[in-house]
């Protein structure tokens, strides 16, 4: 069965699904999109995963309340401001967000989640919120309005969708630059499907594919307190359920890994002044565990970032990141390739071209594959080069 | 009893040590000090930690064995190749270096430690040692040169001598400016003491000192795989041995502390790339753990240190990596100063004037005090502002 990308695929590709956007002056930058709405017309079952950090958002506290309940069809978003570190206040200003768009759109507040991105430390404008959310319309072609809608330091939206053999399709968007370093999640990453799949199922694939997908990533180590990952399945499609145990469980699975494998990819090349996106690739390792550490540990490495910022074919900075990522390495058996070259084997160095190599890393994504000769342990990671324009936006983002 | 800098100190500052550098080619800079050795007369206690990082440099794995079997009483250091991954061949060169310092000094090799640090995955280019270490004049007036020879992207020497009650002095010197993320030690410190200390009480005394000081420091979350904190003590001052649970054992320790405090901060401000030194006080954790977890990872958190850059008041970020640091945190009993202003309090945003803050944070070193309302916990670690020229410095450091 054939999982294929569908061209110009958005959010409300999947059936039953409805999403628009407004501007309401949340964000700085007049004009811009910043406040939207999806909404399934039907109930779904929901699966959600969200922020590891002590300090979370305010709308991440109640939309794992609803997601919980297990009753949410609809999601309420904005940009600009996080409602973060804002106290019961903020609380209490996430639940009227979900409140004005449950009476906009004639649902009941307990099926609405909430998803707020932007500075943190800061209250809801709510003022400018009641006035937007009635003007929110929404329709089947409002998807790509809502992906630009939840950007923030993002320079494009992320968005796909897939069919699953012509029979139901599955969709996502994403958002997220800075502070990008998903423990269970990435900032914000919105899932839609027609298919009809058990909420358990629903909730065991999401944190699979989380793990191989979104929680591979990193722009810069940081964890957000607003990092939110939501699937709604409508079933709109019309089909039988999907139970766990079937091929057809199987199937949906591979295109939730298609959808996030994309946004994941997307999210780290679109990473704040990145130029590069950078894929790490560790083999051999004596365990998942260990690979897995291993290649986050070298997207993160700051060396490593800039190396790959300056076209430095600088192998000894990724082993050396490696080396301290808390995991078993012994260098007289690990071999490094950078870009498809042969730069460092079982414990050597190997002669090579450094002007040739660093031409080659001249390029939009660069491929670090690690070797350690010791399992069969296996990841992949995605991260992004560290330049000059990451300092800019961030030492001029408030103030 | 007092503890007082000696202005103009240095690491041959304590009696009975002897230290010299030369120029030997090996930093690219032309005429750069590069080549150095230190030498007891007599026989010394000597204390060693080292980088946890599972690729070592040659010298690291060398000195290590040397510390361990006890009778080091000299160094032979050089800085612009690392020696790092470079294999056996790598360790025979190193052994080779302390024989060739063994010589030139007249003692035995087995009483040489070996430090390098420079460039990692590059054989040292041996033929200049061979020439350069015969021409090294040891003299008690070596210390500055032997503190500048080890220097890589450092941008000045860091040094410094205390007198204890006059009776005896302690002196260190220390490197290292990316790459510093110290798990166990720092890149380079090496301290000299004419004191008498047991073997026992000195290894003890310098893993206490060394967790409240140089494991606390970070510039970029990289821990080098050369790390090396070695204490020399000689007994040169003729005083009775300083033994484990006396008030003279006690005392050593605060002048311990003086010295690494001092080097610790000095190597935090010379970060690569930095303008400021950041301080972060964390009080009130749940416990000691928690809040060098918390101490450190604000230190490390690229948005905390970019925000910093552009005098950018946003505690917003503060609180969110202290949030991520895996400690204990509660938003609601956490308050936060910068430069001594409380932002925040128990949950709760104040009104501040952002240009006056911002104003205040154009300071040479910038002091974040963070009180968790928990327990007791406390700790300080340092780090340094994230800036253009850090990208600068790594892009095109090789190639």
């Amino acid at each position: 069965m054939s999982i294929e990308t569908i061209a110009g695929g958005h959010l409300t590709t999947p059936r039953g699904f409805r999403a628009g956007a407004v501007s309401a002056a949340i964000k700085t930058k007049a004009g811009a999109l910043d406040l939207c709405l999806l909404v399934s017309e039907g109930p779904c079952a929901v699966a959600g995963i969200f922020t590891k950090n002590e300090v979370k958002g305010a709308a991440v506290v109640l939309s794992q309340e609803r997601v919980a309940a297990g009753r949410v069809r609809a999601i309420v978003a904005n940009a600009g401001c996080a409602n973060a570190i804002t106290g019961v206040e903020g609380y209490e200003d996430a639940k009227e967000m979900t409140l004005l768009a449950a009476k906009h759109l004639g649902i009941d507040a307990e099926e609405v989640a909430v998803a707020s991105t932007g500075v943190t430390g800061v209250r809801l404008p709510m003022d400018k919120l009641r006035a937007g959310i009635p003007r929110v319309a929404v329709s089947e072609e409002g998807g790509p309005d809502f992906a630009r809608a939840i950007m923030t330091t993002d320079t494009r939206p992320k968005e796909i969708a897939v069919s699953v053999g012509g029979r139901y399709s599955l969709a996502g968007c994403a958002k997220g630059s800075g502070m990008i370093h998903p423990d269970m999640a990435t900032m914000f990453t919105f899932v839609t499907t027609d298919a009809d799949v058990s909420p358990e199922l629903l909730r065991a694939v999401q944190r699979e594919v989380a793990d191989e997908t979104l929680n591979m990533i990193s722009v810069d180590g940081d964890t957000s307190c607003s990092d939110t990952f939501l699937v709604l399945a409508n079933g709109a499609a019309g089909l039988a359920r999907i139970e766990a145990g079937t091929p057809a469980a199987e199937e949906f699975k591979r295109a939730l890994l298609v959808v996030c494998t994309h946004l994941a990819r997307e999210l780290a090349r679109d990473g704040e002044g990145a130029k590069r996106l950078i894929e790490v690739v560790v083999r051999g390792a004596a365990s998942r565990e260990d690979a897995r550490r291993i290649a986050r540990t070298i997207t993160t490495s700051p060396l490593v970032k800039t190396a790959a910022a300056g076209c430095d074919p600088n192998w000894g900075r990724i082993l050396v990141a490696a080396g301290r990522a808390g995991a078993a390495l012994d260098e007289s058996k690990a071999s490094l390739r950078l870009q498809g070259e042969l730069l460092f084997e079982r414990g050597r160095g190997l002669p090579f071209d450094e002007r040739a190599v660093s031409h080659k890393l001249d390029a939009e994504e660069v491929v670090i594959e690690l070797d350690l000769g010791l399992g069969s342990g296996e990841a992949t990671a995605w991260g992004c080069d560290l330049t000059t324009d990451y300092v800019h936006i961030n030492a001029d983002y408030r103030t």
